[in-house]
């Protein structure tokens, strides 16, 4: 998968695509990341890639050329590479702005299929809305709250989708995460010490009673999940077990 | 304000925290960084900070002494400075997790209040559930998406907080973000040129006429919030002059 980053911060990627499992990810070839400066594209000698507003008012707003050229720019060295494996697919041009689709698991799943992602960061300024109607595929926003620019949503984004390669994880990651396809939110963990402060780790999960062990990690899960977000109970298959134990919680709470 | 921040990928904050609006509030003295590596409160001459699960299962657990011994290093150490100023308050402590409360601009700006702020960002592991009962103060999640580690969500929240500082916007963003105050979408933006590859930018915004252009980005505001978040429209003051715009544009629609 090939992830390319337009900002005019590039900087702010440098510690985040090369750490951890997205750093990984690109040492074992399974993502290759270029973080383009889209001021390099303004034809302006000054380099300026944003102007003021049709119409008046504050802020600024980016102006078309240097970013439609950028993304023209990625799109033809990548066709260039592919095009002896006749790869022509087209790439999503991915904007990170309030006003997107709201991110989900799902849509990181759709995006995990993809050969070719270019995101388009903003900073505090507006977009010309050329650019969102005619390169943009898809504005995404990660929820609804405000942030200086969209480079952190971008990462946040990029993590997701780089997480779902075939390869990136680790067995013992792959190992936890898995307990988030059971929809419901997770259970408690414990480790060592036994007793910490005072506090002591449940009695179940010492007795090396495997039965009863996953049957209070289903009820604790379900529990957290009641609790906290009861929506998602509606989204999963209610097995007569899980119906048992969520009338039982009920009663409790 | 005070932010202080566990992680063991300390790597992943230098850009982002040195960086654009964040950057510069902190070379402005509104807020100041500590990144810490909790793997160095580790009890271990190896330095680890997690262990298996009591009851099995795959994955690891984050133990709970390394974090609570740096939490508590991080607090008395400001503690010190703060006690001839009688400034006692004590630090909001936050997990980033899938089963927190979902972050939310309301809750940024309750925690834009605070003095001191600390976080923990877990990566693939579970944390030790006595973190969370006894340590932490808040648990927050960005969105219902599946994220490799804390990191990223932490940034997150750190940037829509530290944006809410007095005087870490600069006049220009000021200007901009305001339009979020108005709990509609932003209305599209336009700037030169005035014709970019045959697409233009509409009359009315060529037109001097600051009453029209004025009703014209209300009306499109309104437009796009119906589009794709009318949940928006039930939160604002209904104007007649909304009302009216509302009713036209479902006509349209």
């Amino acid at each position: 998968m090939k992830i390319d980053i337009l900002t005019l911060f590039p900087e702010m990627f440098e510690g985040v695509l090369g750490a951890s499992i997205v750093g990984k990810a690109n040492h074992k070839g399974l993502v290759s990341f270029r973080v383009v400066n889209f001021r390099q594209f303004s034809e302006n000698k000054h380099g300026q890639v944003d102007d003021m507003p049709y119409g008046g008012g504050g802020g600024m707003v980016l102006k078309p050329e240097p970013i439609f050229r950028a993304v023209e720019s990625l799109v033809e060295s990548v066709s260039a590479m592919e095009a002896e494996e006749s790869l022509t697919s087209r790439p999503r041009v991915i904007l990170l702005c309030p006003q997107g689709q709201r991110y989900s698991q799902k849509l990181a799943e759709e995006l995990a299929q993809e050969k070719h992602l270019i995101f388009i960061c903003g900073h505090y300024e507006g977009y010309d809305e050329r650019i969102r109607e005619h390169l943009v595929t898809d504005e995404i926003s990660i929820g609804d709250y405000v942030l200086t620019g969209g480079e952190l949503p971008a990462m946040v984004v990029i993590d997701s989708v780089v997480r779902l390669q075939e390869g990136a994880l680790g067995n013992a990651q792959s190992a936890v995460t898995d307990s988030y396809s059971t929809g419901l939110l997770e259970h408690p963990h414990y480790t060592r010490p036994a007793e910490f402060r005072g506090w002591d780790v449940p009695e179940v999960l010492l007795s090396g009673h495997h039965e009863n062990i996953e049957k209070w990690r289903l009820k604790e899960s379900l529990r957290r999940t009641l609790e906290r977000r009861p929506d998602l109970l509606n989204e999963i298959e209610q097995t007569p077990e899980i119906k048992k134990m969520v009338e039982e919680l009920k009663q409790e709470l």
